[in-house]
């Protein structure tokens, strides 16, 4: 069975969009249960500011004490900038994605600076730090809320000036979740012929349903990963109650059943599931979330 | 752009997973709704025992409207038996779908009568009824609550003595939810060989979150239509509270957005499910239903 690597992202992006503060405890559970599950590589935290997301509060504690249990695991964070990125590296990150959008519209909504200006805090990012690994976020590839569809080429533009920094892997964001199939493959196997020895990763959202579809499609044109969120917790400012992140249980079930090895434990994902909805008032649109057991797969 | 043939059968299994019974006038107004959102064929009712399924109670004066009011859509109904086609038939229906499982213990959990005695039934239902057109929908073909998942061959078998009786036109139905792509792929690729000049439908439920790549797999593989229900409705009384059938608007997105002609009006499809949502209390796993405003498309 080809492997296929699936990466969880729900202890930031899904928690991330959860209201009520979930107590430090109770995430660093959630990524022992994921880490025992067979996941090897979590987006763990974000470093924000404590005023913009709250949530996120606890991002040195949870780093520490992930990075000290599981110095395996490829624990990677979030950072808007370089502050972001000395607290990462203090706490003992070793991988971290500066996050900037493709469009100008949705970079200033959601981070407050021109393109050029976010290009220009990775190149600081990258001089301070040239043993940290960057991997840099793109958002709004596929579709911006303000801009509408994206075409191909400002994306090439935009990670040639990146990799000129240095940057040698970037996360492909379906930040409002309009992708589709053919956009999909079309976009993986242009910056793939356009970059070779580049890492690209595949960040889909479920917003329209097409979460499942988009990342299987990633995964058969040479998305080196997909990143899912455990629950198909997460969620979209610019879409008020959609569907979060491509639920990880979800996608692993499928791969399996497609003859993919994903190193993933279906049956601890679930008991993941269960064990967060019990505890996490949250979107959980997973569909696994809500079957109380798996079908049972004749020999 | 090829055209794509969207077969709604909200009004049928949608309706029929709603507790509350919905009022005559209600299930009209969303036909009529639904035809004018540009949907083409509709699965309107069921002629079962209304001690069975109380909601179906109306089956008669659903029919009787319908196709009095649109003879130019594709009403079709299901039926259990022969009583049932009889019904369907006095009501002015043109096409009926009979119902049988692929595995015996399905069939008995289902209809209560073996597989041989469903076959004796569309036997006397195609002999009864040589003008009407009948649809022979089979149940857990990709697998089964009890007997898990199904091989290919027997399926062919069951085709083949049902296409004897002189029926052209089945629907494969994952009734449970846990078809896969490569599966879909092989099902239909084996049944369109073994049989050509025989139309096969695919009828998927979204129970594992598989409903629009598994949907989107058979319109690949030669289905010559596919079965959603508006707003997602629908069930699985072996999943409960799991998702219903494919939702129409998600599914028509995206068909839109590969390039397909489903001949459907976004705009119009999301205000049926608005409307509904509104008035029945049911359980809506389409995305659209949730977002505000579709997407705008750059030109």
């Amino acid at each position: 069975m080809p492997p296929v690597k699936i990466v969880e992202i729900g202890p930031r992006d899904g928690f991330q969009s959860v209201k009520e503060f979930i107590p430090t405890e109770l995430k660093k559970e959630a990524i022992d249960r994921l880490v025992a599950a067979g996941i090897g590589k979590i987006q763990v935290t974000s470093f924000v500011s404590p005023k913009a997301i709250p949530q996120m509060r606890d991002a040195r504690e949870v780093a520490e004490y992930v990075t000290a249990a599981y110095p395996e695991l490829e624990a990677f964070a979030l950072v808007p900038n370089l502050t972001g990125a000395k607290l990462a590296a203090a706490a003992g990150i070793k991988e971290i994605g500066p996050v900037m959008s493709l469009s100008e519209s949705h970079n200033q909504a959601n981070i407050n600076r021109t393109v050029a200006q976010s290009i220009e805090e990775t190149a600081k990012i990258r001089q301070e730090f040239p043993d940290l690994k960057i991997t840099q976020d793109i958002a709004v590839v596929f579709g911006c809320p303000f801009e509408g569809r994206m075409p191909v080429e400002p994306l090439v533009e935009l990670i040639g000036k990146i990799r000129d920094l240095g940057v040698r892997a970037f996360t492909l964001c379906d930040t409002v979740g309009v992708a589709y199939p053919k956009q999909i493959k079309a976009v993986f196997e242009k910056v793939r012929s356009a970059f070779p020895e580049t890492e690209f990763n595949a960040h889909i959202h479920d917003t329209r349903n097409m979460g499942i579809i988009n990342s299987y499609t990633a995964i058969l044109n040479g998305a080196d990963s997909v990143q899912t969120a455990i629950g198909g917790l997460g969620g979209c400012p610019f879409a008020p109650g959609a569907s979060g992140n491509t639920a990880t249980e979800d996608l692993a079930y499928m791969l399996r059943l497609e003859g993919y090895d994903t190193g993933l434990d279906m049956e601890k994902l679930v008991e993941t599931v269960v064990f967060l909805r019990d505890r996490i008032e949250g979107n959980y649109s997973g569909h696994h979330a809500v079957i109380s057991a798996p079908f049972p797969e004749s020999p």
